[in-house]
Order: C-alpha cells, then structure tokens, then sequence
C-alpha cells in the first residue's frame, strides 16, 4: 500500500507521500500534484507541501544518526520460556550501549502499517522476532528495519535467524521415551502456526518411525497455547480412558507438569506407569515433583546471540543453530 | 541541572536550551546571548540559532498531540508474578488505544537524565513502575511525564498508586501458620529496598507479637533476589541445624517452593514437620507438590488498574489498595 517518493538530490533520505499528506494536512494526490504538476495547485497548498517535506527530511536526516532501540517482539510473557530468552536481549543490549524494549504486538496484515509507523516514530534500530511471521509480513518489515529471527523462523525466509534445530531435539526426547521401555507416545503440542511446533512434531514422527511404533492421531494433541489449566484437562481425558497413552513427549515444561498432575490425580506411577518429557528445562522442570526430565536449550545465549546479530548483520542470510541437550531426571 | 526557556508567546511548548544549543551545535551560553544580547552573537549563528529553536518547537507542538505510548519500567521477568501484572497492562492498553512497551531500566540518581531524554524522544504519554523510586526520583520523573506507581509504591510521594495491603497480607499468612500449630517461624524475603519487602516483614512480627512468639533475627532472611537457586541452599542450611524453624512465611511462591525441595531433602513432612506459605499464587503453588497454601493478589487487575489511574489520573493522590485473599493448600 505505502509508496515512497525520493525527493530532490538527498536520496539519503526517503519521505512517504502519506505522511507529507498528513503532515500537511492534504490528500496524498494533492501531495503528487505538487511534485509533478504544481501549477495546478494553489501556492498556499504547495507551499505547506514543501515544509512538510523539509521538516519530515530534517528529522529523519537527524534520527537516522541517532538510532539505539531494540525492539524485541514476543507472543507472551507468562512462559519462562520467553522471560529466559530477554534476559539474554537485555545483556546484550546493555554491553553494547543499546537500548531495549519489549513490545508484544501481534503483527499481521492488518496492523502491520501501524506497528512499522511506530517503529518509525521510535526510530528504532531494529527488531528481534520471537513471533512467527509469514514470508510476506517479513518481506514488509525488513524493507523497513534490521530484522533477527529468534528461536521461530520463516523457512522461506533468507532474514538472519537465531534457533535450535527443533526437530532434532524432539527426536532425542522421543527416542529417551521409546528406550525406557514405552509403546504407547503421546505429543503435547502448541499451535501448528508455530515452526517450533511442526518441527517437533516432524522429529516426534522420525523417533516412533524409527521404533516401528505406530502414529495415532489421537494422541497428536495441539493445543492453542502452552498454558497448564488447558492441558490438564486433556490430559486427565487421555488418562482416564482405557486406551491410553504411557509416555508423552510435552513441548513445554508446563505441559509436563499438567501430565505429572493428572498422573498422580489417577495414581499412576511416574515413570513406571507413565514416562514424561518437557521442553526448555526452566525452573518448573527442576521444583516439580517427581523432577521432570527435559530437553534445556541455551535460552540466554539465544537471546543474546540474536542481538549480536542484529548489530553486525548486513541482513544476509546468517542462521545460527545452538545446540540442546537431554537433562535426564526423575520422570523416565 | 536543566533549564527550560519559554519562548515568544508559544507557553505551551517550553524548548530545553540544551536541546537548542546541541540542535544548532554551539554553546548553552551562545543560545543564552542570542536570546538576550542578539547583537553580540554573529548573524549566521543567531539564524542557525532561531532555526534550531523553531525545529524544536513544531516538533514537540506535534508530538504532544499525539502522545499514545506507555512505558511500564519492571525490575525483572522471571517472576511470574510481573508477568501476569503486565497482562493486565496489556489488556487496558489495548482496550484504551494506548500502545505498551516493557522496559528494565534501573532508574537511579545516574540513569535518570538518560531515561528521561529517553522518555522525551519516544514521546510517551506515561509511565507505569513496578519499581521502587526514591522521592526524590520521583520528583525529577514526574515532572517530565505522568508517573503510576505499581504494587511498589513510595510512602512519602503523593502520586497516584495501586497496590496491595502488604503488612495486612503477611499478618494473614503469619496467623495462619501460628494457627496451625508451629511456633518456630521464620520468614524468607526479597532484598529490603522494596517496600513490599519492609511491610511484609512488619506484617510477620505483627502476627508474632500478638501470637506471643519471639522474633528470631537470625531467621529473618533477606535475599538478594526472589531466585530458587540463591534460597535453596540457605533453607537447607536452616533446617539441617539443631535449631531450626518449624514454619516459613515467604514472600513468594519462588521461595516456598525451594522451602518444599529442602525439607523433602532431610525427609521433614509437610505440613506435619514444616509448615510453608508462599505469596502470589502463581502456577507454581498450584503444580507443586505439596501444592503450596499462599496469598492471592490480584494480579492482572493491579496491572489493569494502573493503566486507567495513569489515563484519567491528574496526578493527585489517588492510592487503590486491592483485596488479597488466603489460599489454603497442602503446605499448611
């Protein structure tokens, strides 16, 4: 929707017709009168035409020079997930004189507008994604400024990306799963507009594949958030059925613990009855109790790593895969 | 340090002379002659002068019109306790057409000049703290926007707060553990430059006294952070000596879980052996096992409160205390 009219010699400097419109209180053609046929237009209207051009020209001129402030977009707040991954922003930020702000703006076609608009009155620097975005919504956001992928990435995508290989760690809990001794897998899951959440779900097929154990769609759950009051229900359903599921790799930690809490609701035993896998090893996993074993990825360094990358990045394509490792505990 | 000149008969938008002299590129005291003794000062800089000036003007006559962000300043993430506050930040603000950002700087007598160009440059409306302000901090800040305090809240300042009842909230939990049978308490807290922190504590001895149960010095503890890792070993260390306490107030569900961890550690029973109330009523208190009895506050709606106090508020004194409630649990 938005174009771009590059005026005069300062090709620096690039000012929408839009905002010259609204700036000047005039319809964006009155603003394209004034550049290609101004003898049509009164000399009054060219002339605030002209001023907002050279007071929106001046102040991107200035602001340009002047860029600190990180963006750092993301889904929520209340997974420790996420809260692991900005501590690692802001150390990174704060090393290197960067200022940080988290924003939780749920970015698609219709607010994507509005949310560069701001970035452009915030004169950012740039943004670290912690949010899916599709091909297109990324394609808009980094003609505007620098863009980082964090932990979800766009596949299409060749933006600069930080993550762990999502698949490959789902196939090592899997296998964990299938080796003490489990037939019967169910996978906890979150949204499927997540990368994470297919990716696992890939790896989850590869490990039972593998174990020529069979796929049931039964047990494929997708949830629509990573939240423990939504999964303890499910959870209690499978168990309290007679075909049920004696292991569960869970996508979360806080959908393990759900597991464990309706293990114990139904007096299974944990992992002889039922064996139990989460995802990111934060606090939960360790406090719970039997403690849960999980799949710890570098968090921090995450973070840190994606605001690393938004200094130094040229916008190429830079994928970066950390790596994750099994923390085995109580729970198989 | 600063100083303001008002200018022409424009009294709406008072101009920094700092601003100006940076703006222009000469001295604070060159901007000073060109406003008082124009003749001493050459007429290329007195122009570059009044252009500067001018610039400033019409930006910040612009900017005020169209103030829509709120910065809500938290001292960290990983509490879940802040996370759900800041859900309900982000549902006022979104139902208000206010956008949100998160910030963490710590604000103190160095950081502030910084945090206020900050302010300035971002162009906010208001700002939300969920930190611990001195006075005279708060002064500085509030004469630079409109400032909500959050949960922590400065005794001495008259502006507008939401908050709990700490001390009556800790007098609660105290009775409860005392009614419960136990007469050895101790309680575990955050770092006493937080309000919350210093009421806490006096609501603990409250309940002691009129219990008739001596304050033990060396069982008020003080953490350097809400952090199960930092509690742990402390608790452990507690009770593996001859004289330990049989009840623990904490003032967080973070640090009764690690309560929980140690007493099973040296095979204490629970509630049996070792009473414990933690504060907040997170997921964790609930996932726990045993689930652990707690104070609820009302989290999402503090948060939600302090965005609408920052909206209509006129920056009168105006503190809303909101009701916490006794949740019993296992531990107790």
């Amino acid at each position: 929707m938005k174009y771009f009219i590059e005026l005069g010699v300062d090709q620096l400097v690039k000012v929408n017709a839009y905002e010259v419109a609204k700036k000047a209180h005039v319809s964006p053609s009155t603003v394209s009168r004034v550049l290609n046929h101004r003898s049509e237009v009164s000399v009054d209207t060219a002339q605030r035409v002209d001023e907002a051009i050279d007071s929106l020209k001046f102040r991107k001129r200035m602001d340009e020079s002047k860029k600190d402030l990180i963006i750092v977009n993301v889904p929520e707040l209340s997974n420790l997930f996420y809260t692991e991954i900005l501590e690692g922003t802001k150390a990174a930020s704060n090393a290197s004189g960067f200022k940080l702000l988290i924003d939780q703006t749920e970015i698609n076609i219709e607010s994507i507008d509005d949310f560069i608009e701001s970035l452009d009155e915030l004169n950012v620097y740039g943004i670290v994604l912690l949010n899916q975005l599709s091909t297109k919504l990324l394609n808009i956001l980094s003609k505007h400024t620098r863009v980082v992928q964090c932990c979800e990435y766009n596949m299409e995508s060749n933006l600069p990306a930080v993550s762990i290989d999502d698949c490959a760690a789902a196939k090592l809990a899997t296998e964990q799963l299938i080796a003490s001794g489990k037939n019967k897998l169910a996978i906890l899951n979150g949204p499927h507009n997540f990368k994470y959440s297919n990716e696992r779900e890939r790896g989850f097929k590869m490990a039972l594949a593998k174990g020529n154990l069979k796929f049931n769609e039964e047990w494929n759950i997708s949830l629509p958030a990573i939240n423990y009051d939504i999964a303890y229900p499910i959870v209690s359903q499978m168990l309290n059925s007679v075909n049920r599921p004696n292991a569960f790799f869970c996508v979360s930690d806080t959908l393990g613990a759900a597991v464990i809490s309706a293990a114990r609701k139904y007096n299974f035993k944990i992992p002889e009855d039922i064996s139990v896998i989460g995802f990111d090893n934060t606090i939960i996993s360790k406090i719970i109790s039997p403690s849960l074993t999980t799949i710890n990825q570098p968090k921090f360094q995450e973070g840190y790593s994606a605001i690393e990358l938004l200094r130094k990045s040229n916008q190429k394509k830079n994928h970066l895969f950390l790596k994750t490792e099994l923390i085995v505990r109580e729970t198989t």
